[in-house]
């Protein structure tokens, strides 16, 4: 079995792209005035953590361990504050013990036991989260923590290939799942950035967004019914394809960021794989142009399987486009048909709408038929994070920040957004904006900022000064908290602004009748001691 | 100002259509072997109420009434129960005083009143239910009933025509929501069958399902955010077009059925005015083969704005097909794009999955162009409850029954439901089904029942003998209690079988912290007593 990093991102045989590194370190050169040094990744063996306060239930001692490397592994998730952290070995809030059920059973008995000895649960998937989600921090008024990897529970469990659904256990991964289905002919068709780790659960728990920037963008639309263990008992809902009896249950638990219980499976609606593409990236003078286009095409009534604008300093880094421009990416695909006729609508769309277009400067549409410049992109995006860490290693402060808002308030929004990093004074430094996902109705714009990280503490205070800027600027603009990247317990006082305080006490008073004790995840879309 | 039948659909001065009306008593008479004889609708003089036990509060006073007509018109849905019930002045449980607030404001300030004097709260917006959820039946433990119309919260209170969306009051019915809009060019393209009455409150309260066949099927899709006056306060929910921010706060009001408060705005994403239209119609000769060309179209990754498959027997009373045929019927449109294309590959699928098809029987494609079968239907389809008045006054027994579930338990639960009616032995009967919405992994059936009522109480009795057995096989067979027609009073039994008890649980606690003393709406969605 492949060996997970305990400071970083994935596999310890895996890595940064060499060539995608030197190029992104001769950028972050030119940008510092300096080549960056690397600094030397923690080794397991000088791993020194608190003592854990509680040990795994005797009975179920089997199904745990509590070694440092498997406690650190599950202190912290993937944001830049946690690598900087982690890379630092600084795991003072690390689980008590880590729990490996293998079945729904084992769930529920390591629930039970954690109720019955005041044991906060974590729920941990693919350990991803970049809000904190998997973090057990501030809950002292536990008697312990344990982190509860689901990474055993991965199997098929059903197929129905007349409904094109099936039934997954919630622990498997993004590339888990796919080999599942593949001899089936089948694809789930969700790729969020964190694909190679993380887990259907995990998306569920916080609603990620996937491959299709428009229609299905959100896990949520693909979820058939959940199975969700809690510590009062198990939830099964139906498999509908909709309906309209009450409020939708597995909506309670879509977002629920593992608060209410453990979801253990899903049926899932899957899709034969696509045969037929079409692509075409077209670029604009000015971000805005490109977001304008955009919104055309998406109020044309078409939607693309990708359709996403880049603004100047994003494509730039992402090597998809001629220099100083903004870049529309339009994609469709699919099992059935050419798409050749779509892509042509929604160019003629994008070009009338988009002051100055210039394009389409690359396309593509024969089946099966790729276009370089998505290709790039799409890579470059799946193997980000390894980078990612090669950057933290070399001092480089790097990080994102996603919402969605309305059209109406879309170029305030952006605009409050750089004044609030440039009111910041961080130097020398890179802020991008992508749209990730749209509708007819708004967009969800993704920024990344790069920066120098200080020595010290390798940027830990500087990435809380620069999130409740940003975050902060954004939900005052009218923004959402969070898109995709979930709440956690780093996103909570913004949310507390965006979330009717009404609501919080139903969704609250929900969660006592299904966790009593309030042993689940602590401290997440809830302040820890919220009982 | 029009007014409205207390006994019947609609409004006085509005009636069936005498050619639909004389082609069904045709029928009818055919089927039952004599001419049916019309019983007079009761008048209102002749209404005798049993005496309010409460008054409106005084200060509230210039907002209510307590006549009998409109006591008596806030007592029923619009069921074959209902109609049965009122043509015979049966409103034995109509409220105590019906309230007209004029602003959101009233409504907060009466539900305060209704607080303090404890008194139930009975939301109204068109009176369309047929499923029990504006009947104040066992409400006996309650000092008395006020029924809520929302009718003049009709509003448009602000429009977003860059993000095309329109916040709009609760109590708008259908035609008054689009009269608001046309000026702007725009539509909300909702059309259920109670169209002419229902208002966007009403809508939201209980998932109805519009007019989009596939995509976007239930008014859930069209919400951005919500407005709603709880006994505790209110909740806004923020404007957005996406979000993974908690579990989706509007998602716990869509279905709530006024048991948590009163919708009374919402911000709704409204489209362009469609020019482009491209529809057909094409026979099979059974039921099974239709359906699979309607699943094989909508697994295509097509989006048809109509795809409705049709039994013989529905296709007969609708006029639509040739005789013994089922039928299906295809239709797309664009504010944007011509759509002919996607017809003809949605036609290719059809006809290459369906066994023994033929067709299009027609077909039509030029810009604003119409097609004759799908006309018929959607006139008669949006005045059919006036017909249906006329079947009732005439001892008809008609009702509809609906459900979702998914392809693989299609043919299973069709059977069954046709077995329970068999069961019933209700001599001679007409029994048809059309799928009204479709979902790559499911499809909603709907089943229209036609026999003579027994003479005694107009079939009050047999239509809770019928109910429950139709509804028991649907939910027997893995179909949801409700598709669009929501669980009121009438399907409480049926829904707490599909709903797991643990949900239940949670729902009732987010119900106690909105509604701490219990007075929305009793009886709905939790039998009455459930605190």
């Amino acid at each position: 079995m492949r060996r997970r990093r305990f400071w970083g991102w994935g596999f310890e045989d895996e890595g940064a792209d060499p060539r995608a590194l030197a190029a992104v370190e001769a950028q972050i050169g030119a940008l510092l005035g300096r080549s960056p040094v690397r600094r030397e990744p923690p080794v397991a063996r000088d791993l020194a953590l608190p003592a854990p306060r509680v040990a795994a239930p005797p009975r179920l001692a089997h199904l745990c361990t509590a070694t440092p490397e498997e406690r650190a592994r599950h202190a912290l998730g993937r944001s830049y504050k946690d690598l900087a952290r982690a890379i630092r070995c600084r795991f003072d809030d690390a689980p008590d013990y880590v729990a490996y059920p293998e079945t729904s059973d084992d769930v529920a008995r390591l629930l039970e036991a954690a109720a019955a000895g005041a044991v906060a649960v974590v729920p941990f998937g693919g350990g991803t989260s970049v809000a904190g989600g998997v973090e057990p921090r501030g809950l002292g008024s536990y008697a312990g923590v344990v982190s509860l990897d689901m990474s055993k529970l991965s199997r098929l469990l059903d197929l129905d290939t007349t409904s094109l659904s099936a039934r997954i256990e919630a622990g498997a991964s993004g590339p888990e799942i796919e080999a599942l289905l593949k001899p089936h002919g089948l694809t789930l068709r969700f790729y969020p950035q964190s694909f190679e780790l993380s887990t259907l659960g995990g998306w569920i728990a916080t609603r990620a967004g996937g491959h299709f920037a428009t229609g299905p963008t959100h896990v949520d639309d693909l979820v058939e019914s959940v199975r969700v263990s809690c510590p009062r008992g198990t939830i099964e809902t139906r498999r509908l394809p909709g309906s309209g009896a009450g409020p939708a249950p597995e909506r309670l638990f879509l977002g629920s960021e593992g608060t209410l219980g453990v979801i253990t499976d899903a049926w899932v609606r899957v899709l034969r794989r696509p045969t037929h593409r079409a692509q075409a990236t077209v670029s604009f003078p000015t971000f805005e142009a490109a977001t304008t286009a955009l919104r055309t095409v998406l109020q044309s009534g078409l939607s693309p399987s990708n359709a996403r604008a880049l603004d100047p300093v994003e494509a730039m880094m992402s090597g998809a486009g001629p220099a100083g421009a903004a870049l529309l990416l339009l994609a469709f695909e699919s099992a059935h048909h050419p798409v050749d006729g779509l892509l042509a609508l929604a160019l003629e769309a994008a070009l009338s709408a988009g002051a100055g277009a210039a394009g389409p400067v690359r396309s593509t549409s024969a089946d099966g038929g790729r276009d370089a410049a998505q290709d790039v992109y799409k890579a470059s995006f799946l193997r980000a994070p390894y980078l990612r860490d090669e950057l933290v290693l070399r001092g480089v402060f790097v990080e994102t920040y996603e919402t969605a808002v309305t059209w109406d308030r879309l170029a305030a929004l952006d605009a409050d957004v750089r004044a609030a990093v440039a009111r910041l004074d961080l130097g020398p430094h890179l802020l991008a904006c992508r749209v990730t996902h749209a509708y007819p109705n708004g967009c969800a714009p993704y920024y990344t900022l790069v920066a120098p990280a200080p020595e010290a503490d390798l940027g830990v205070e500087m990435w809380d000064d620069v999130k409740a800027a940003v975050t902060g600027a954004i939900v005052d603009a009218g923004g959402t908290s969070t898109h995709h990247h979930a709440i956690g317990r780093d996103v909570v006082p913004w949310y507390e602004r965006e979330r009717p305080a009404l609501f919080a006490d139903a969704i609250l008073a929900a969660k006592r009748a299904l966790d009593p004790r309030g042993i689940m995840n602590p401290g997440v879309l809830f302040r820890a001691g919220t009982r």
